[in-house]
């Protein structure tokens, strides 16, 4: 039995909020057609699939199940952009632990998305 | 600007029915302590963790914003088993398509989950 992760999709009611947030965390969106009209947007990264699924009439769920995490560079200039994008709410500021700086913040979907730098 | 995807978080209710889907598909969980008593089950695959976490009063969201691709091998017989776990829905029976197998299933707490084989 292989396992391998393939793909992530978030259905989201602010596409270009969404969409400026997760670009900014690093990932090279590109514009997917698809039958409905529906806008979904996409970016392969190390062979796994993050979609952006623009849903008009999704609701913002007070308490979204799914949270993320990324490693990246650049820890703390990323944050202090991320903050400034309509809807996020930064929980955690950037904070040095034993295992790397940490900071957990809010997409505009309320999304706990926690990035470390090591 | 380097990019990792280190995590994946679901805040669950039904934490029993979910370790038995997410296992099924491949996750090996490991219970991990917390402080508050709250019950953690973590796996790490491909340098990515998978953690289902233990909401006592998590809401089963009726329209779950995420979606989850992953690929696998033994589709069918999976598929079989996955759909046997309470609280599941099978959306697309294992399909042949131009690239690989395919199946849907909605996870115990409604998320889609997509199902390949190459």
């Amino acid at each position: 039995m292989s396992l391998v992760f393939s793909s992530i999709t978030i259905n989201t009611g602010q596409l270009q909020n969404m969409l400026v947030f997760y670009s900014r965390i690093g990932f090279k969106f590109q514009m997917v057609k698809v039958d409905k009209g529906s806008e979904v947007y996409r970016a392969v990264h190390d062979g796994v699939e993050f979609s952006l699924y623009s849903v008009p009439n999704a609701l913002k769920s007070k308490v979204p199940s799914v949270q993320l995490g990324f490693q990246i560079t650049e820890l703390e200039k990323t944050v202090q952009d991320l903050a400034k994008i309509p809807g996020t709410l930064l929980i955690l500021d950037p904070t040095d632990l034993p295992e790397g700086m940490k900071a957990i913040i809010l997409d505009p979907d309320g999304h706990s998305v926690e990035l470390c730098q090591k």
